[in-house]
């Protein structure tokens, strides 16, 4: 039987888990606790990569263990059942007799994949699965598109007018966001694995691509530059962060990529497609890279070029209260679409207001 | 003193108030409480144009009238002062011995404009103001803007894409958003005193203009046709509700002209700006048939005439979680801004979902 404390303490453990943001990337976000008798006794979340689970921190919060043979376990992601870096959690409860354990979503991880849950039920362990089901997928969003699909998430990050547009005919674009917005986009900055732009957006907003406005760790900068336009000077290649520049397979061996290579930059050469760089290689190297999870902060053809190989995941769009008119840049390059019903669809999630302005979550359907 | 108790009565009068939406214009909606002791012992708003006031009906809604001496008496809007339709309310508050009165907002009506305040605190009544005023304002943002503008209250609701795209590049709506979304517009039609588009969009969209998808009275329908182009059999000319068209002045006399008049189709003679029709003419002219509200259902052509005139005070925008890319028809043409920093600023207000669609509400910044 489930209640709607066992849907609290889930919630409970999502907030938990967000505390490891940023820090434990490859590795999913994840938060458990443990209750006995209506009562939270233990606490615990994974705090970085390589450090103990969440479910090994909330049983070693338990000030009592006897408690624990009484107790429900509530995390809201399966228990990992293979020998990684640590040992395996589903052989922990076992071993500590929690006699319930009640689980947000299953891991897509092949290594673990239901088999975690597997082990408990074989050892005659209650489990519960699917508890705030949608929320712990969207949680581990990042992960999970990882895990099954081979590249990292993707969330494209814009900035627009009411009329859906991302700077003045003459490209400018400060400011169309005010300042709090742009706080929460160093917020995201830091939660995301890396940051990726244009050469265009890099030369034309100087932008530095890193964490300034809030507290957090620099994400890997990405930098889409076909030619090797931007110069080895520019913020971007500032010391704060490491920075990672695809180019087109030509600019091997020119002047530009050794001049890279003295500077110390690491240029990764890719196949050309019509419209700019191939797309899926890019992410194919940022995920054998461990880049779970990417935020494009983009122009008008980078964004499109995203969404017209299907490689966008999420759209995070903040919008002005301010209109541009039509002679100004669009949000979006062309798209190919012929007729409304043939629109790119997405979903909207969450919408928060930041300051004057408001963000509106999409997230892009199948 | 004034209490929190006193801001959830006011809360209570606007939402009686919204109760005379779409019968009341050209008066205001006006909603009144009488509390003793802590208890609501009467509640009326204003039904309709020429019927008794809020607060009339509020204190005949009182069993026993004893207790009128000893009660407070709320109501959105300031009682009046002058004979018009019916006697001034604030004489009746003053008859009837109600000691206190908690005023949402001031009444602009020059013939009022403080006056019925000034006529309750002469007689000794305590008379508290600006409670919830705000809110207040806002629910009679039509008849204020008539009094203080001489015009119409201008409301532009358009429904776009995320990219902000109204059409595909063919000229193509139907349908961005669905059918939640496009209810709400029908609904919101029935609380405007008139629905005005431009010759383009009645002729594309073959638009009917009226009332079908929810309960209400239909507005009166207003057409831009300079060159009175749209033909009189088109459904905008249906018999369900009245129709008046505006006209270039050079139409005047023409056989076109003639055929309307044929027809029983009033056409409005004005004069020609660069761009269109002379929208304050068109605006003056509804202001002096009793036009409180107008909703403009237009192309990015007139909506961004009405915003380079100065003349538009909100924006309905419907935002489907769609994208057309950049080949498609934006939400504004040109509007000459040529810095962000001299953008059309607007105000965000109320934010809501529709189906998968979300309306925001913004108020164009003086």
């Amino acid at each position: 039987m489930l209640t709607e404390a066992d849907a609290c303490h889930m919630a409970r453990c999502i907030e938990l888990a967000l505390q490891g943001a940023g820090s434990v990337s490859p590795n999913p976000m994840v938060g458990s606790l443990i209750v006995c008798d209506g009562s939270v006794i233990g606490e615990g979340y994974h705090m970085q990569c390589g450090g103990p689970h969440a479910e090994v921190n909330a049983i070693a919060a338990v000030s009592d263990p006897s408690l624990l043979s009484r107790s429900t376990l509530y995390v809201n992601l399966e228990p990992c059942s293979h020998f990684g870096r640590t040992p395996p959690c589903s052989d922990l409860i076992i071993e500590k007799m929690i006699p319930r354990v009640v689980v947000g979503c299953r891991d897509p991880n092949p290594k673990v994949a239901g088999r975690g849950i597997m082990r408990l039920r074989d050892s005659g362990v209650d489990v519960y699965e699917g508890v705030l089901e949608a929320e712990c997928l969207r949680l581990n969003e990042a992960f999970i598109t990882s895990h099954t699909k081979g590249r990292p998430f993707v969330a494209l990050k814009i900035a627009e007018t009411l009329d859906g547009r991302i700077a003045t005919a003459d490209g400018a674009s400060k400011w169309i966001t005010g300042s709090e917005a742009r706080r929460e986009v160093h917020r995201l900055r830091s939660t995301y694995d890396a940051v990726l732009a244009g050469a265009a957006t890099v030369l034309l907003d100087r932008a530095q691509l890193t964490v300034r406005d809030v507290e957090g760790r620099n994400p890997l900068r990405v930098v889409l530059d076909s030619g090797l336009r931007v110069p080895f000077d520019a913020p971007v290649f500032s010391s704060d962060a490491p920075t990672l520049v695809f180019a087109a397979g030509r600019m091997q061996g020119t002047t530009e990529a050794s001049a890279a290579e003295k500077k110390g930059i690491e240029v990764v050469f890719v196949r050309e497609v019509p419209g700019g760089l191939d797309l899926s290689q890019v992410l194919r190297e940022l995920h054998r890279r461990d880049v779970l999870s990417l935020l494009v902060e983009s122009g008008s053809r980078l964004s499109a070029a995203f969404v017209r190989a299907g490689l966008a995941d999420k759209l995070l769009m903040f919008i002005a209260p301010k209109l541009f008119g039509a002679d100004a840049l669009p949000s979006f390059a062309p798209l190919a679409v012929e007729a409304p019903s043939g629109a790119v669809q997405l979903e909207f999630g969450q919408s928060k207001a930041f300051g004057r302005d408001i963000l509106l979550e999409a997230y892009f359907q199948p």
